[in-house]
């Protein structure tokens, strides 16, 4: 497995703008628009919940791909990518430990 | 920035396992138990949808970051890690092309 | 309208229980079981956020239609009905007015 | 036990629009403003999903109800109220039956 899954899939994402909706999957994602990409975040949020509830670990993997796969169309719609993601959960670990998520509770 | 934050944190969050939930946010995730931590990852996927719809970048990245974080610690208490979602990730970049996900709909 | 709409729903999706699935689709989402049924639960509830984030009166009364109508189908499934959850919404509401959630909040 | 119910409720999250938001929790929903009412959707639509995957009905009895009165506050919120879904859950059952939904189907 290469060391950059995320990123290699990013560049795919980013290639898939100037692809045609009707043969690629994420291409007819971006056409769809944004709140068909946000659906299926929920969508896939929902499957992820269900299937650890269901205590299914091919499940578990499979659908947590889907979530974090679709999180990453989101992200390129936006001009965002996996790298801002990585960054600040890095910053969180550098600082000051996953504790620093209890300082920023609401 | 790559893939081995995810794997840091991996690790990070396996430690946690043995640390005192009155001062560890994820020790007390996991002494709560697997509900509590899907409880998170309903409310972070719903925070990412409000994030995006508003349009707001910085807080799209913030709640990804959360997203990701809390399907991590999701893993960890089920004795799965990143390694497994980023196989499944990079099996289907991989075989077929994002593509591959077409052929797969149910 | 009927005083009751929702009993007489709850009416009819009882008689769904013994339809083909392969012309209801109540009875198909029985056939196709809880799981199913909650994936429909998390779906409408994104696209109800979706919609009052839009801001499209017509959408969000479609969409929250839908989140209680697959509410109501999943609560037949097990065995429940609109009239357990009225009889709860009624207790808070007779005790101790809304604020009632307030002390119950965790 | 009747819809009137919801409509009662709604007559009191109405009132609660001049109530303090230090006493009211209603009234500190609508101060906080509609993305947070979001964000209890989606978190009581997770918990109605836990729940039932738990199969603990009087979990899913409070989750529910849970869900439907924080889509109640979302109505009031934006102007509308539980006639208009009663409304549309009654054109459906009218007009053709629960497989209307099928025909509606994306």
């Amino acid at each position: 497995m290469s060391d950059n899954v995320l990123v290699e899939l990013a560049v795919t994402l980013e290639s898939r703008k100037n692809a045609d909706p009707c043969t690629s999957y994420v291409a007819s994602l971006y056409d769809k628009g944004l709140d068909e990409i946000l659906k299926k975040i929920g969508e896939e949020a929902t499957e992820v919940i269900i299937a650890a509830k269901s205590g299914e670990k091919t499940a578990i993997i499979h659908e947590t791909a889907d979530l974090w796969f679709h999180t990453l169309v989101m992200l390129a719609q936006q001009g965002l990518g996996p790298g801002d993601i990585l960054s600040e959960l890095d910053r969180r670990v550098g600082i000051s430990g996953l504790e620093e998520k209890v300082s920023r509770q609401k």
